[in-house]
């Protein structure tokens, strides 16, 4: 039986800092719950002079891969370098060296996730911390909720963009004070796109979707909207309806196929998820046997991340001991299509700018009601000046017979623009 | 490796029924998610002639536990029946013959975890089942949790009663109605006291601060109080004060030992345990590096704990057919105190009928005061007759300098009664 297990790591950033503290701090207790001590030999960083605040035994940086993926004394590689290359590289090298791998790498898995199960072969990959930081979340889909088909995941998986909604929401405030200020905050980077466009979400959503219903799903394939164009305006009607704005990652398994897409949704504000407020991600779980099932916690942060990151090497860590791995591999073993946007069936929110005079509501209603959309509710606000506002939420009506009717409502005369159209979610 | 992992199920009332239900349906993927195939080989039960609205297979019923105990083509037990005796025995046996176990029964493993654990040796004993049935909350704490302390467990555990609060709470229905329409509905049971007096959420709790806290906590040693002196009245005053009542198991890791009680608490609104409402049940968890971490969903019926029996089966299945078991086994590594209650420390709400004359508030303050009792906020409202009704919620306090004060304030000749004492929780 192994007495020492050693860990390299690739990247000493934040994630790896906190990996770095936790191992270092609980080293006793980590060794009563594994069963043999567990130990950082190497660490791959870019520039082993720079000071990172934080006291290192001499010797164990290293700027060279090959310290960490040959060295037989490595048993785990833990990647939390981030970005695609050399990422991958270096994760596949470790695998097919035999290394068992931990990742917390988003970008990685959510593109590449069959070249490393393929890699791996029958050595352990673990990824809890690339999606929702320290919630639990892959283990229980992979183990806890084995015994249901799942037919729907709804994720709050983006804690910029969540915190930013919340101010929104809670202050009034508009996208731009709101992205200042969690700028400030340091919760968002100085190029917040890949938060505020939705692609950091996205990626996640990937995964989720990959893992819950049993089928690869990539980056690509996951349809994406970001906030930028929700406004204080679109949050008030909302709240007026009984609705609060979230951005969602949703991942449906239907008939007619797999829908994977991040957007702002109005969410009902009895939804279990409309209350996770602030940093805070959450992920809600429909399963057949389970019935709702939501996972609370936060999702980013030095520390949060670092106990998904080191709970899976210890997992790696116990199964190396036992002598057995790859007990939980790659669980995509079906190949199932994914339905095309247009054919998603949702109900709208959709604001308008209109011409303040008598027929402008007929005209609207009417085009809708030629290409089958059907409205469930009006509000109509006079604004300053010639134009009314107009706001409608629609029955469940497809994608494109939407996008038909609004189309045709741009090009009406008396219609100055359509300001905003939000799809509603997590009803029935 | 094995083609078949034999299931020897003991018990079919609601659970078992719903265990053989998703046995059954679910056999191909579950075949695909294990490796193997997972075949139910016998039931027992009490009375083999007994419709129970399932077709079964002939002769899979049997009233003689050696059936499944004793028979090799059994590898896994699923102890199902509920109750101590003859549960134990018979899991006693199983566990003894080399069988792992699969249980859902709270009474059992409450009291006799560590006997079942010292029994099973290196082989595996799962019981997510037992504690809030379909919500992954065992597995979570041992594995994705296991890099952090974990300074508290806050749950609500038991939907029978929060069920009743949340009626309580939006209707201003008193006990005695929100228990008629819980039993009307099929959530209470004729006889509702194991609920309503809190002893099913406190057997909960013992497994979970088990769990957290990594040292044997048992029923005993849960301190125990329903919800049945809750009135209309103390709910509209927790909502003028900003805060919901709800039957919450509690446990905790201070500098002075363990903390493990079962009590209603006013928590405050913005809590995230205080939106889960109706039947549903929810774990929040604070570690030190994970944060705040929350578990939702239903906590009992057939099917939600049935995909928890269902998924510890896969999961047992899984490492017979590497030829592993124990990865996780007991993880009780430490021995804990138990802090004695009157030594916790926190908030109190408590609700006084006294004669309705000046000087009354200043007795009580002064006794409060005495006592090293401070007082955060009072609420004095008339009342029909000569009476006047105090509501006062305290700063932190010791218990047991509570319940000094308590005592002298009864004594008081202006005060009618103690009507109410409802400690806070959620705090900080």
């Amino acid at each position: 039986m192994k007495k020492i297990i050693g860990v390299g790591l690739m990247g000493l950033g934040t994630v790896g800092l906190g990996v770095y503290r936790t191992l270092k701090e609980k080293t006793s207790v980590i060794e009563q719950k594994v069963g043999a001590k567990v130990e950082i030999k190497k660490i791959l960083v870019r520039d082993a002079a720079r000071s990172r605040g934080v006291e290192l035994e001499e010797g164990i940086l290293t700027t060279n891969v090959n310290e960490i993926v040959e060295k037989p004394e490595v048993d785990i590689v833990v990647e939390v370098m981030g970005g695609i290359q050399p990422a991958l590289d270096y994760s596949l090298r470790a695998l097919k060296n035999g290394k068992s791998l931990v990742t917390a790498n988003k970008d990685m898995i959510a593109v590449h996730g069959r070249e490393l199960f393929e890699a791996a072969g029958n050595k352990d990959i673990f990824f809890e911390a690339s999606v929702a930081g320290g919630i639990p979340i892959i283990r229980p889909l992979k183990q806890c909720l084995a015994a249901n088909r799942i037919t729907q995941v709804i994720g709050i998986i983006n804690g910029t963009t969540n915190y930013m909604l919340t101010r929104m929401t809670r202050e009034g405030l508009g996208f731009a004070d709101a992205l200042e200020e969690a700028q400030t905050r340091g919760y968002a980077e100085a190029d917040p796109s890949s938060d505020t466009e939705g692609y950091d979400a996205a990626r996640k959503l990937a995964i989720l979707t990959s893992v819950a219903f049993n089928s690869r799903i990539i980056l690509n394939d996951v349809f994406v909207e970001g906030i930028t164009r929700i406004t204080a305006e679109d949050i008030a009607y909302a709240d007026e309806l009984n609705f609060t704005i979230k951005l969602l990652g949703i991942a449906k398994e239907t008939e007619d196929g797999i829908e994977a897409r991040v957007h702002p949704a109005l969410l009902p504000k009895n939804h279990p998820l409309a209350a996770v407020n602030d940093v805070y991600n959450a992920v809600f779980v429909r399963g057949d046997a389970a019935g709702d099932v939501m996972f609370y916690g936060r999702g980013a942060g030095e520390l949060p991340t670092a106990s998904a990151v080191v709970a899976d090497i210890m997992s790696a860590a116990r199964n190396l001991i036992k002598n057995v791995s790859g007990i939980i591999g790659c669980t995509c073993f079906e190949e199932k299509t994914i339905k095309p946007m247009g054919d998603i069936c949702t109900r709208y929110y959709i604001r308008l700018s209109v011409a303040d005079r008598p027929g402008v509501l007929a005209d609207i209603a009417h085009v809708f009601g030629y290409n089958e959309v059907s409205l469930a509710s009006v509000i109509q606000k006079h604004t300053t000046g010639q134009l009314a506002e107009i706001v409608v939420v629609t029955h469940r009506v497809k994608e494109k017979n939407l996008q038909g009717a609004l189309k045709t409502i741009k090009g009406l005369q008396s219609v100055d623009e359509v300001a905003n159209v939000i799809r509603v979610e997590g009803e029935e």
